[in-house]
């Protein structure tokens, strides 16, 4: 399960996670390594993709803009090095359905606004943090140790993100407003994810 | 005019815009100098984001894939140095309506593939080359040096960026036909930049 302190005086963590991953998802993911290495360079184009249209969305909201335009950034760098590593282990770039999880996720966004923004950053936080999760899992039972240290190493970036969407979210509502709707999100994310998808993906 | 030498044993050069930008605009741009900046963000956000689209168009397509993330990665970076620009000089984050150039463009490209991908990568070496002229008479006519040398800075990426698409298009069609098409969408840009835009855009 991950934690984040919310400030240095608090001893509580805040939990983004409400269920860690079951121990079928990773079994799965070392399993189907190519497939779920494949998936992972769609997720990081995706992620990219994201934070350019929450910019577009929101043009004038300059702490986003230009936090989010870091985060594109590294999304779009480690898309490089995720196809450097498909390219390694002879893996065509192909096209991959998605899982349910991003469209079940995004369904739960209010429509008026603050609380749209609000949940399309809170939404965008929990990916990142079930990716930093899972990518951390790969990095610790990957076979291939090199492949496990380049998930390992991704890991920082992760979590940087998720706390940057979260951080950002207080931007617009107040910080307990926050916490609670970060909770309903994470239970409902760990909802979707307690019937596992039929196909291995990083977001089974 | 812009032109490009396509290939080393070639003298001839190939127009990839048929008609150069009218005085009008960059008189009007350089009296709406602030405009054009925050414009000009914009259309490093929208060149990131297409070429991010391109890629989750085409992700089997590896030269296009790994080619377009170095594209829309430097696009983010200009966008980021713009931002800082605007920030500079006191001119906040903002919307702005788009001009009709875009959509036009777009309503060209044809539905049946590979027609569809060639004419979205020749559309946007078209959008690139007329960003790097214009970017080019603002370099050169800009009131503030530093700016000035900026913008003259920028010049080559575009250059780049639009020597790539129409590389790329090469790809999908035979040399002669990418031409005659580019001919026929150069003409049909530059019938669109006839009739100035109401508004000071960087492509009105």
């Amino acid at each position: 399960m991950i934690n984040r302190v919310v400030s240095a005086d608090k001893t509580a963590t805040i939990k983004i996670l409400q269920q860690p991953s079951n121990h079928n998802w990773i079994e799965t993911a070392i399993a189907n390594l190519d497939t779920i290495l494949l998936d992972h360079s769609h997720c990081e184009r995706k992620a990219a993709g994201a934070a350019i249209n929450l910019m577009f969305r929101y043009p004038s909201h300059q702490k986003l803009v230009y936090q989010l335009t870091a985060i594109a950034q590294e999304e779009l760098s480690h898309f490089a090095q995720v196809n450097q590593w498909l390219a390694r282990r002879n893996i065509p770039l192909a096209s991959l359905n998605s899982p349910p999880y991003f469209s079940q996720l995004k369904s739960q966004v209010r429509h008026a606004e603050p609380d749209r923004l609000v949940d399309l950053l809170l939404v965008s936080a929990i990916i990142e943090a079930r990716s930093h999760e899972r990518l951390g899992l790969i990095g610790e039972y990957c076979p291939d140790p090199e492949l496990g240290k380049f998930y390992r190493s991704l890991m920082a970036s992760e979590a940087r993100h998720y706390g940057i969407y979260w951080v950002l979210a207080e931007e617009y509502s107040d910080r307990s407003t926050i916490e609670r709707r970060l909770t309903e999100l994470g239970e409902y994310e760990s909802s979707i994810l307690a019937t596992m998808h039929h196909e291995p993906r990083v977001h089974s």
